[in-house]
């Protein structure tokens, strides 16, 4: 790091190393485009992540951010509340929406299981996901969690955990990608495709 | 874009792309990982960040982004003021500050001439620059451009402008980098190190 870059700008590249994908040299890169283009970048980011800082909360009833609570999601009559979609961050819930699959609710975790990151059942969402399940109005709770050691950790748990009410529980499918090509789809994936075979 | 994750968080997302190494993807894992860490990553970015739209200005001097005007190296005497390096952009600048290896005062073009981006002299910082050379402590000038078409455009431009005036026009050295393996080394570099070689 540069003495002559100056505290401010050190400390910005400092933070701005701390985001997902981003290294000390891409963050360099960064602070300079962002010196470079003040008006067009710069301000309009310090802007935006104050907005975000001052306005975003998230939600009480789903755990999803948002301006409003409930969120926009939660507070929607139009969308079905006897289904709740079990993400483990916002990023699912964003993936999901794109999709356009799902017209249901949404429950957010906030992370997964994790023995070896000592990520216990209290750090997340899941005695609120407990108490929606149990309020009556719901019907089925689909698991959208991701395909991993920890992932199916949480799902194993989360179905055990709501054995005991009358909501079904149902997980995503799992196959091929489309646009998959079996040449290039690991092993598991590949059993698992054939395991849940269909007729076509 | 998910609508469901508020004009805000949208924003501030279409905003995190226009970094240089982020697409749309990873700005939204970043503005994801911004929302997770409030504390210790969302607010202090945004403080950062108006912290450096606020004070962060181009030195009037040699343009580098500094809170002083002159910059703290215009302004350190103990620096040799006979000798400048003229670099396109403060990141050439940081990365010849952190090698230790020059002594003398910047000079920041704010960009290198381009036939096909339509960047003429007038839009960098090069009339500044004859000014500087004109003054007479100037000494030597050293050409810390990169070894691209532009940045040799930019070069043999800069030397024609400062024939008419006494300082001396020097380059980088081209050659094998400290670790350089032949066999992974361009032919352009290879040939530049067999021209220029040396007694050992």
């Amino acid at each position: 790091m540069a003495a002559s870059a100056g505290p401010e700008i050190e400390r910005l590249i400092g933070l701005l190393a701390k985001l997902p994908g981003m290294g000390p040299r891409s963050a360099r890169r960064a602070a300079l485009a962002l010196l470079k283009r003040r008006e067009q970048l710069l301000e309009p980011l310090a802007a935006s992540l104050a907005e975000t800082a001052a306005k975003v909360r998230s939600c009480s009833v789903c755990g999803a951010p948002d301006t409003r609570d409930p969120c926009s999601i939660c507070a929607d009559t139009g969308r079905d509340g006897g289904l709740i979609c079990v993400v483990e961050e916002a990023g699912a819930l964003w993936a999901m929406e794109r999709s356009g699959a799902f017209r249901g609710k949404y429950h957010v975790l906030g992370g997964l299981l994790s023995a070896l990151d000592g990520v216990g059942p209290e750090a997340l969402r899941i005695s609120e996901l407990i108490g929606r399940a149990r309020e009556g109005a719901v019907k089925e709770v689909v698991l959208a969690l991701p395909a991993t050691v920890d992932g199916q950790t949480t799902a194993h748990y989360l179905a055990d955990r709501l054995s005991g009410t009358e909501v079904q529980i149902t997980s995503l499918a799992r196959g091929v990608p489309v646009g998959g090509e079996l040449d290039w789809l690991d092993d598991g994936t590949i059993v698992q495709a054939m395991r849940q075979r269909r007729p076509a």
